[in-house]
């Protein structure tokens, strides 16, 4: 089934192919210009520092549901071995396999294509088994670090959690926008807070997994207009699922991902972060959020920090 | 063969054991205080960014030298898979198995014990097989974010890279001092540069494994009288290897983390970063290098970034 | 809670610590002689050969329950790669990751202990992290070839699968010996089926996983009595879960195990052989079953057939 | 660069595309009827057992020329783990991360394919990144129990190791086929034994891996002459390596298991073997090597014994 004219439209207005080269492979990271980066520092007052990645453990949000993205699963490969004779010091060693979109984590922009095409008109097809991403790959990214700014929708909404169900619109972002009393700006990382995280830290993967609320297919349109330089929020899917239009899977990731070259970041922790904010009466701190250089990398891991 | 009474001698003047409290489990990282973060955001001037980590491939620092500490094997579990139907949204996803402290890591509290304990006086076997570490594990850091001082001893030395058994030792690292016209502040991450790493850089993994370059015995004392948070540097060893004392196996190891309860890092590609310094006249500067949270690792991979 | 007299007192009765000299390590494998082997060779008849591995795959028997043993997660590490340029023959290749007791396995001497101890006196100390069975290892069995008898205890009972809740207890194996006309002889494997792997076959993995028939803990004198080399049934559990006695918790694994030295198996489907053997009236057939020689393993995935 | 004509020609000649069938998934296993394995049991005369798999250890065989085919890495998930209370049972867990094709092992049919096709005219992109062999994995093959018959060439040549660039012949097959006494049969696994086992036993990884001697582009036509069921040998390569031809890469994997639909057998450890055959004055025996279902799997490590 192919995808629908509504999708191509919204398409064509927030491309960015060739915006940045033919050669770009970082898209929208560009907007981290090196004035970004020191206003972003600036936004550091308190020196409060906030982490909002979920621990890594085996029981972690991942329910089976998506073969192969396995929750991390930890093992010693030494425990307090004296290695160098009785008596001498010794060594605890550890190994961990784990997929790289399981916990908290960036989509890197090969996480998907469409139309057999990626990000900057990339062939889809460069992407190997052996080799991965050969193009685009996550270790291509320049570090994150930059401005963040916490849209709170679930407060804005004045609820602990939107419902399973709810669609996360432009108009839910401006709310929050004014509740953060502050505007987005050309290269921020923008964090999306539904509450939907509330779910999975009382015990029940099942219902944070689904139905989920999340990003509608019109917010691309949104960040590309403020040249946004990635998103994140605290669920699985990120964006609306099931989708807003039957049988169009997936439209978000397609025009954040493929379209405008953005990372989008899932399963992030905003819970502390929400409660920080409002107690500060301030929603923009400077945001940590490297990319782990796995080459040919899909996505990675992240452990992102917000200093306030 | 037990300790000698050098090490003792030496292990009685660093000790941290209790200071910040019995229930203390992140050691030096208490040095990390509000202020001393917002000091280093003042550090951003020119918001250069500066990434300090190797590309995570097979083809990684480890020689296999080491059992277990596997370098990373990266695989897709899907390739342009279009789950949703023929002509619908395709996905990549991929997954990883990796030694925590096989490539650009942090060792955590737990990676050495000695006579028994860990740092705070917690027993050695508070590790477990299925648990890893259940007390000081890394998902236990706090957020490693703080000012950064570059201590380039080889630059120091006048050298690109310093020789194979060179013992980098308090004086080098008070020249070193000099050379960054700064002097270390209690809560700074210090980085270590020998030059070592040009080794793995320029295709050859036995000569950067062995004989390196590394850390005296005597430095602990330096960064303990200076109250630092953590040192990393770009070696494999970290300390000098073979070892100062003959069957005196990784004194600075011991010292750093069940003693002091101080953080090392090891693997660190400082290069890039020598450069920019002593373009930019300046060797102080902000730091972010968190640790993925593996609840009871022993270490965790890190993407450190120095933003000028 | 220290284990009960009951259990000490059928412990005593089965054990053959020493039997078979201070340094065995395969305990009744030492049953298997080469008179048995030829015996079994003569069993061969139709030369009919089926097969009892389930299929190593993700969607596999585990359904999360027992942290770390993960279902099998196959990735390609190539796929059609003209490693020696375009137009060459093309290779594909893969990688595995698995529990070792997460499928069709043999649970090795060492998968058990109690009261500190494993088979043999061994301390159970001698299994480490980093080495795993440094006695007593999965790699010390000799080559599983004898007669196989088949004990459908099920299709004694007339019935397709026995309840969640049933006790296989000695006088059911004695009906089942009638079915099959055939007494177990010393060296035998025996396979116990109970019908239970028709709720996995069935799409249904938590049924199969709980409640399951199983085991009873008097069952190990029976086989012991007998001179058995092995036993394997259709479980996941092996021994009837939960336990017949409150709070005696795994019992028969101890017995088996830790007492008698007799490796178990679990997760063998036996449903096609329990149609043979009924069609072809002839429960008793060589059986190959070799455990894959994992070094310091404390079971092993396998892949059974019988010969009839 | 294409394959030659003389590839195509012999490639003509030992084509098995059809012969069992447009949707034949196993080739010439085929050949293992009923009556072959009832004349295999026939064989088994002392009952004694000889095992022909290399313990599965980090320290294998693989040196890390291969990118992905990892040794195996065994790590523990539970050691003495009393997960029901202090004083319960104790329990003891184990995973492993490994190449199908690492160790002693079976290639399946998809591990290479030629001109984009796989054995009986399957497209080479029937193998996917996600499912791997969607066609002719090795989950299909049925069980692998034959008569085995030694072919010593290195005994024949009365030496105990052929040298590095030893071609193994048709003639040196021949020779080695009068040494035993015993005619090549249709159904029968042929096991080839050149010695170069001993510089892995000695220590020496990197004298097994290269250069290695190994079966000539000629032996297909011998073994398809015979309707040989499968063959293994004690190679890391299998084929003579470098090739005879230059850039003819592979064309032994490519003929026997494209063309013919046969599997091959690597890292077989064949000295024991050859010792007891030698003695016993006999060289053929039943042959057990199951091949563990992996669904999808383009090859499967194996445990193989030989019965005599």
């Amino acid at each position: 089934m192919p995808l629908p004219q509504e999708f191509h439209d919204i398409a064509k207005r927030v491309n960015n192919w060739g915006r940045w080269g033919a050669d770009d492979e970082i898209g929208t990271l560009n907007l981290i210009t090196r004035r970004v980066v020191r206003d972003a520092a600036a936004c550091v007052r308190s020196g409060r520092r906030v982490p909002l990645a979920l621990p890594l453990r085996q029981d972690g949000v991942q329910t089976g549901a998506i073969p192969g993205r396995v929750n991390p699963l930890h093992t010693m490969t030494a425990v307090n071995q004296e290695i160098f004779g009785p008596g001498t010091v010794a060594i605890s060693d550890d190994v961990v396999t784990m997929g790289l979109q399981a916990a908290t984590h960036w989509d890197g922009l090969t996480h998907v294509s469409h139309s057999g095409r990626l990000y900057n008109n990339r062939p889809a097809d460069s992407i190997t088994a052996h080799g991965g991403a050969t193009r685009l790959g996550i270790e291509k990214a320049t570090p994150i670090a930059s401005r963040g700014l916490l849209l709170d929708v679930a407060r804005a909404h004045g609820t602990d959690r939107l419902p399973g169900g709810h669609v996360v619109t432009p108009e839910d972002l401006d709310t929050a926008e004014e509740l953060a009393g502050a505007r987005v700006r050309a290269g921020d990382v923008v964090l999306v807070r539904t509450g939907q995280m509330r779910h999975y830290l009382a015990g029940d993967r099942q219902s944070y997994a689904f139905p989920s609320p999340g990003l509608s297919l019109r917010t691309p349109e949104w960040f590309h207009a403020r040249d946004v330089a990635a998103v994140a929020n605290d669920t699985l899917t990120f964006e609306i699922f099931p989708p807003e239009i039957r049988n169009l899977w997936l439209p978000v990731h397609a025009l954040d991902l493929v379209e405008m070259g953005m990372l989008q970041g899932q399963n992030w922790n905003l819970e502390e972060l929400s409660e920080v904010c409002a107690a500060e009466r301030r929603w923009t701190f400077f945001l940590s959020a490297m990319a782990e250089p796995f080459v040919g990398g899909s996505g990675t891991p992240v452990a992102p920090v917000a200093i306030l």
